[in-house]
């Protein structure tokens, strides 16, 4: 998939696409099948494989309209295809919003699986230019202006423990299986239960939902139609990484101006280019991955509205605004991961340009530490040049980078 | 085009989509060609049409990340593919961010034309609501509880009031050219310009911005790389209208409960039915209009952000944040006029039930009445039942109406 | 009033205060007397001036719980401590909207008059940044590199454009008074003033509502109890505003950095400075501006919100999530007009940086007149070092801000 | 503190004010002098309490906009009125970013506690709800409609779900200290150490600020001046609390409509009244808690896109953002937990009329029931009238609850 509006969509590949919805739907049914069938409550599982494809995206996406969701128009198609005694069976006892939410969550899972591994990327890229620059003094810059020296190895470090926070927020997200029936009793899974003869027909209920989580790699969970944290905190999380990201393009551009030059985006062949300026380099990774960045939070605050305004059993229009937005915000966050992932890996960094603006600008820079030399008495010398603790803080960040990567297989 | 994710998407056509900027584009590269011949410093103009298509979306949306926008790889292609002397001089003058901007402008222009029309058929509907039901009784509504009575044609006026807003902020909107090469100053064409003979080069540039708008259809303006007005205009009109459409549909959501059911949704085949409960008549259009309405304003507020953001002569990353955000304001706006449309030329008001829900509540809706009488004085009647000023203020908005619908051809 | 969360807040002086707001609601009830009074349905109007201040703002902020907004309390408060004959006729035939919006209109009447003006004062000073630089050379920025060759003139005219629209979306906005009693209709009005004896009481009431208007300076209109295009016009409009001067901090913030130093705030006793660093001159004014324009959007997404979800007669919740949103956005906006403004005031503009970068930069700023040349064909001269039509594009601003300035009295 | 624009506001009591600000950032100096001075690195610790108070804040407010935040005038104060060797060594080593953050961590710690309280609280009373009512069938509703029946019980437990996921989320912050330093390298706390003799100056750096993260009860953390994840996730966890209300509150704003009346606000004196109609029973709390949850995303999103544009070692703008949006978002959340409290705590749930709801709605509520009996074959009663496993799903959340309120002292 590409995107003409958003130049570097085809980075996420297939994740949160049409299609990829569409086959986590099916696996959603699917499992469910199974399930029935392995619980003895079907008498079969009909094989959905290959039933629906792309070329359906169109049409089902049509009939979505008329009851506001694709899953109604979808279950007639796997019916009307499927072969054999389970073929009635498909979609019993689920809800529209089971197939939908939990397609949803194996979306997310996908995008956050990549996301996270690119993170991971990243912060070994982060872990080197930490570690290669520790030495490298250069101007501390607040409010634009020169305040003391520091070292390009702590801003890489901070640039890592923001990647390595990004990563620990996508670690604390949780993958539930939706499954509630009609109004989150699984009423209808129980009545099917108990009229095939079940003898606890809530227990097998209960289990069903569990063996189709089982099977789909979900969490077990209650049914959370109304109780929108999942998604909210999937919006959050994506957007932490975004932060992350962005602050950092943001050091990037910066340094990158030419009067400043400390910092250069890697070179590539048709990258950085202009359709009249034939000398510009422009350091265009950091600028689209600004772009998902400043776009990004908005989109998390509207899955936040959605789950403020989660009335009834189902929403009349929350829930619905939900999934298009999850769905940009999840490919914009994996293309801005490639991007940082490919930014940090060739980043330029010219250590002599950060020594001599910091050198130039010694005075200034230096004003601090004569200020506390004269305030701390007589004999004293003041530090000029020295970034403070500087070298402890990034042992401290890639210590925490170290057992990261360890523990991360 | 049709998206699974957003319900209805197809509704908007092929307004605002890839292909459809495309053209934009490439329009945009005709007028210039076109104005740089007619004013003898081309020696002619290429013949763009038909040279690049849906086919070269994909490979021109992955050129597009090089740069951080299509136009680039456009021109290569069209300058490729074009015959005759005018190859060589398509795009020559103009920075990517001319094209690009004005190629959104134009995209915007179709979309506003087509959300304009349907507010008009809107006005037509209300109108009629607003005029039979202007004796209809009904319970108003305040704080969810009911408060005096109103009546429906008072409610319908007031949505009307909305959409007539809501076209207003549409017709104040601007269409502007945007022709400034890389900075703003029209540098190249001025060159251009002067190394073709030109008397007075820059007013040859000015000249042809100015042709090319009018190529167009477009105003003429001076260039506004970092203005960005234009675009954030946009965005807060397109939402002033689905902030009427969603009040309004707020409005036939709640009514069409069940223990209200004062108003009901058209029936149409398909529609508003459930995956499992066949009893369901869920009033869909009013649904899939809210969602829109909850989802706009963040997209509106991301293009005020980059606005804010325009730094230099053109910004890194803001401005690219705005491309999708426009888009997807645009189609949706598009998608929810026409539902809108369709939810109020077939709405059912069950005036009856209005008129028993209301005599049933009369204690309460007559209390002020009551109250006013009270204070008023002896041998004062309380004029129980009765709506006030309605029917006037039915009139005035009626007479808006007329006018908007007289003056609009 | 002074914010320690904002700094600069002193600058909006009483505007949007909540005893601002209380003083608008008693000249709200005023009027509304007055009007009573005037067309003969109360006996006379009670003099309203002194009754409530400062010092009842903790009791009424405390009692406006109850009833979900102040105007409750505020009436007993009113009817209590007025005199005479006219003291039971206050607020007769209002709804507590009537009132609360009202004042809010009024608020933001004289919160948009101060920023107006001070537009026209950063017009007065952008006028002549723009003038008087039209031949300051200094380097075009694209993506944050260096593009073609600009002037400060032409960047001076860009920012006075943003200053002009944003003066125009103000001047399109509209202050109508909100009189439509318990839900819209005027029941209350049309009954008092039947019970009074009026000849045709809807004429009676309409009339009264105009007369208040009048009285208030306001324009008459119908109620828009749910139609709140009024409100988000006017946030919209606000944020129109902080886009412009953010967008001007920005490139001033940006060309302070001490390696580009093209560009300095004014310098002031205590303005800059740091709590440990004694040489700094931090662009502070420009940082305050920025971060009025960083949380100004989602300000106004919220008005707007509040305005799709505008349900029934008067809604709940969306209504009351206005005011603090409009009060916030608007003191705010008054502020950073007042930062802007003195920013503009003593603007510091190093020429002779700005053409010693230029010059330094000059094989890259001019490689598009060279390619231009070389295309152009032999015998060309590349126009290196020129800005293209920047003169002419800053006469055509300087004439748009003449006749702002002319009309503008 | 109270708040006409926000009525309610007092609830939060002193939480996030202007005082309680000042005051937390007095703490913070303070456990940096006795920090210091406990390393023998200063001569003493000068005792700061009760050197500034409430009637210093217009002044520093006004004395904030020099630097562009408030601790440079604060400091000065201090340093003036603090007696003894220690009043010269206030504030030495620190950076005004590391006062204001760690204040600001200090306010948002007490904000949670006690909003984590209220939620125990609310906690109480939804466990008592959903237990009452585990046998109360009442109509669940989708997309507005009737759908199948579902007890009030598992309603109530579904809210109970929520808050025990909002308190989650607090459970998950974190609260470090900042200490940094003028660029985050900890430089002139190293230079002081030296200074007087330390054999490790950077140690003795990270232990003092260790030493203040441990006085002030907070997390010791490495700098994190442009890291704002703290902040973020602060954000993110208040709107995670503000949602699980909103909903809730949807729920009872509806569920009170006359016509539905299922359940209704407590009763109190002056609360739910009307300006005009004296019979109204306006559920006032679920309107403000609701107007909370709509205005509650936007400040979040603004924390994250401050996030984003953390450049340099201190923004230009971005960090400036922050601090009111944290307290407005801050002082809301308390403001809603509270409300939202008082709402359970006296909620009337109308048992009878949702029996009888339910019973009038028994064709539509058992068409599912009938569709399953007619799917699963021969013999097969349809369960109409029962809530599949609703009380199942209840016990499973008062297992959780009741875990939440054992393992929460």
């Amino acid at each position: 998939m590409t995107d003409l509006f958003w130049p570097g969509d085809e980075r996420a590949g297939d994740l949160f696409t049409e299609r990829a919805w569409l086959s986590a739907m099916v696996a959603v049914e699917q499992a469910w099948a199974d399930s029935l069938a392995g619980a003895g409550i079907a008498p079969a599982a009909a094989d959905l494989s290959g039933l629906v494809g792309a070329d359906d995206l169109p049409g089902l996406a049509r009939a979505a309209e008329g009851g506001g969701n694709p899953v109604i128009a979808l279950v007639r198609l796997l019916r009307e295809r499927a072969d054999g005694p389970g073929a009635a069976w498909v979609h019993r006892g689920l809800t529209s919003q089971d197939v939908v939410d939990t397609a949803l969550v194996l979306c997310a899972r996908d995008t956050v699986a990549q996301v996270r591994a690119e993170l991971r990327r990243q912060a070994g890229h982060l872990a080197g230019l930490a570690d290669a620059h520790r030495n490298t003094v250069m101007a501390g810059r607040t409010l634009t202006q020169h305040a003391v020296p520091t070292t390009f190895g702590l801003k890489a470090a901070g640039w890592l423990g923001g990647v390595l926070d990004a990563a620990d927020a996508l670690d604390r997200l949780r993958f539930p299986v939706q499954v509630g029936g009609a109004a989150g009793t699984l009423a209808a899974v129980v009545d099917l239960a108990r009229a095939r003869g079940a003898a606890d027909p809530v227990a097998a209920a209960t289990d069903l939902a569990a063996a189709t989580a089982r099977r789909l790699g979900l969490e077990p969970a209650p049914p959370w139609h109304t109780s929108r944290g999942t998604v909210t905190a999937l919006g959050d999380a994506l957007v932490a990484c975004t932060d992350a990201w962005g602050r950092l393009a943001a050091d990037v551009a910066t340094l990158s101006r030419p009067e400043i030059a400390e910092v250069a985006e890697p070179a590539a062949d048709g990258r950085g280019g202009s359709s009249t300026m034939p000398h510009k380099r422009n350091p265009v990774l950091s600028v689209l991955v600004r772009r998902a960045a400043l776009a990004a939070p908005p989109l998390a605050s509207t899955l936040h509205l959605a789950s403020a305004l989660a009335v009834d059993e189902r929403p009349d229009g929350a829930w619905h605004a939900e999934w298009a937005a999850l769905r940009t915000l999840a490919r914009r966050t994996a293309v801005a991961a490639s991007q940082t992932g490919e930014l940090l890996a060739g980043l330029r960094v010219d250590a002599d340009r950060m020594a001599a603006t910091a050198e130039g600008a010694r005075e200034g820079l230096a004003a601090e530490a004569r200020a506390v030399a004269a305030f701390a008495g007589a004999g004293t010398e003041p530090a000029e040049g020295t970034a403070g603790a500087a070298d402890a803080l990034v042992d401290a960040v890639l210590v925490r980078a170290d057992r990261f990567m360890e523990t991360d297989t």
